[in-house]
């Protein structure tokens, strides 16, 4: 196969398509999502026997048994991709909202329009389950999709991807709004990332090594989302209660999720109080705890903390603790090690609280609660195609209205500028 | 000169003084702009000389008239430069607006906040205005700036580099808020571009080649402002003086400028009525006409255009035009030339122009109004920085909120995830 001839055929199918969704009407897109999630559960058989392929070759080639797990659809994975397109279904569709409609002193009436924009480009590694969440996410916006996972989970993915195109034509929307490429070269990476007259924006999903190659790389816009190294600054006019609460739970209510917090930040004035309280909670979960001098000194059996503690996402049931001057400092702290994803605050005071919030330059800022509320479903967006930990077009969860801009609109009645 | 080391430690300069804008009220960053807009008033004399010096070394060399004149600055120019930055002071500051705060569910309080990008590049060719321009929107936008403007210019833009800081330090502010690269080495713009540790987003503002290559090259996002190949469809609805006034004033008010008409589509049934009275009134203003068969059959001495023409931003008084056979002959022709600035359509009818609002593709869709009123003044913006024809982030005339983001807010009461 002529893999640049082959992208640029897709990219051609992605661009006309994307012209005809963003046309479509509410209801069609919406018939189009439960027609997928028919397909999906009509066709079991064939998506487990892909899978299955899938399976004994990862099996074969030695792959570990946390990228099996991710790889693995099964019965209740099936269940799961249907109940998400019917949850995408039911949510308000953005496009086409307008808003701040305004006349202008010249007589014009002006204002701004939500549309899709375009053409997605998603990038994942193998999940099988990603490739409904993405595609569904894009319809519903009414963008165009190209999608390319990971080469384990190729079988999979093909046979989801018949179940899309199925479902889409059911509905008389063309098969080539959903896109899966069907080769594992990767120079197909290369030719989808730089083709930017066909795809308007890139998500890349997975490792911080492909997010960081494929940002090197594009030329298309790229929406990252890298690590989330987040923190918990313990006020010293916090509530004690609060701040146990929230520094046990944002680290040990789920560790491999990118909102966990790794970094615990406490002034120091309240420090002898609550760290040893807080030093037992983690101990019974089996966090290991490594720390700065001060917190060694003011807690036994816990680990020096090196200054790459600080730049380490853990993903696991390991906490770096520091004991601060004031929130001048944690705040400082934070602006030199944060990934820039995800912080929380704990105080009483509301001075403390609004200096917080400004300072901090981050995706989220958490007043007295914890980290771990930070995503899409608990923000409201109904679902979310990732954790933007980029500045420009969309920070933090993005939902649907990620997947969307703003065009201009304006009324006249035969304006014209003198 | 180590090119590398300076920009390291211009970067490094930027991303702190960042931090202090970012944290200043309105009120001190209106009274830098203010102390701005003083030191160069009383700098007149400095300014003069500096560009005395550009422009005799400009002449020098050669270069056209056309470059010599967006050189030269003069006592008018300073007295425009002035009026900007009292205007950007009178503007409302976006940065701290709090939107959309919501219960959710679970308790907790979310909504937004509008924060400054950070650090702001700016590449521009060798207009000195453009420096006051830049650096005063992205000040008052609670950016740090670092500014690259063209060899030509440099002295010139080094002394109202100087006015700049001297108004920030004036104000308590430091003066890195505002950085001007003082190197002419090409090896800066690529350090520039590619130190996304530093540098949150690039604007180009310039020929296509420049933007292109800087796209090209850039590893930070860039917001482009690629060409204007701006379109008039006048459709068989049409009000024929409407349509006439915005023909002729899309095209003639200004010839250089992007928002000014490329291309006149006209529908079939139509033509023959209006195509010969426009045809008059573009040639009683010297307007060079290119049309396709059709329009070629209609009116005489019109020279044939070539599918190039379809392609081309003229900025000068040339104009192509087609008879297509209805509102998708004209949405499709669009859809393969226009380079998505900005596209009006003449109609009285309210379903052809919801139809044309929503199935053209373009930063600014306008209803019987001149294309010309595409800019950020006329959309009440109060200024701009350029016309994003990018689709992420910005579209469209970009003011002080594209030179934001939001990021989110959450307030709770002590809440944690179960």
């Amino acid at each position: 196969m002529n893999i640049k001839h082959y992208m640029q055929q897709v990219g051609q199918q992605a661009r006309a398509a994307s012209r005809m969704i963003a046309a479509a009407d509410t209801g069609i897109k919406n018939d189009a999502l439960l027609a997928i999630a028919a397909a999906l559960d009509a066709s079991r058989k064939e998506l487990l026997a892909a899978n299955a392929i899938d399976m004994a070759q990862g099996e074969k080639d030695g792959l570990d048994s946390a990228l099996l797990d991710r790889l693995s659809l099964g019965d209740k994975g099936i269940d799961a991709m249907i109940e998400g397109l019917t949850q995408v279904a039911a949510l308000p569709d953005p496009c086409g909202e307008i808003s701040d409609m305004k006349y202008r002193p010249s007589g014009i009436q002006v204002g701004k329009m939500r549309v899709p924009l375009g053409v997605v480009g998603i990038i994942y590694e193998s999940r099988p389950n990603v490739t409904i969440d993405a595609a569904s996410l894009c319809l519903k916006s009414g963008n165009a999709t190209i999608l390319r996972g990971g080469k384990e989970a190729l079988h999979s993915n093909q046979a989801i991807a018949r179940c899309i195109q199925q479902g889409l034509e059911q509905v008389g929307l063309p098969a080539t709004v959903v896109q899966v490429i069907e080769t594992i070269d990767r120079e197909a990476v290369a030719e989808l990332i730089t083709m930017s007259e066909y795809v308007d924006v890139i998500i890349p999903r997975g490792g911080r090594g492909l997010i960081e190659r494929i940002a090197n790389d594009a030329t298309v816009s790229v929406i990252k989302h890298l690590d989330g190294i987040c923190h918990v600054y313990i006020d010293d006019q916090a509530d004690e209660e609060k701040a146990f609460n929230i520094a046990v739970n944002s680290k040990t209510h789920r560790y491999g999720v990118c909102n966990a917090m790794e970094t615990l930040l406490i002034a120091e004035p309240i420090a002898a109080v609550i760290l040893p309280r807080l030093v037992d909670a983690y101990r019974n979960k089996e966090v290991e705890l490594r720390g700065c001098e001060k917190t060694c000194a003011l807690a036994d059996g816990i680990l020096p903390a090196t200054d790459s503690d600080w730049q380490t996402e853990y993903l696991a049931p390991i906490l770096s603790i520091r004991i601060v001057g004031n929130m001048q400092a944690a705040i400082d702290h934070i602006g030199q090690y944060s990934s820039g994803h995800t912080e929380a605050i704990v105080t009483e005071s509301i001075t403390r609280a609004r200096q917080f919030m400004t300072l901090v330059d981050s995706s989220a800022i958490i007043v007295n609660a914890s980290t771990r509320f930070a995503d899409g479903f608990e923000f409201g967006l109904g679902a979310e195609i990732g954790i933007s930990t980029d500045k420009i077009h969309v920070r933090g969860p993005v939902g649907l209205e990620g997947l969307t801009s703003q065009k201009w609109i304006v009324f006249g009645d035969g304006h014209i500028r003198t």
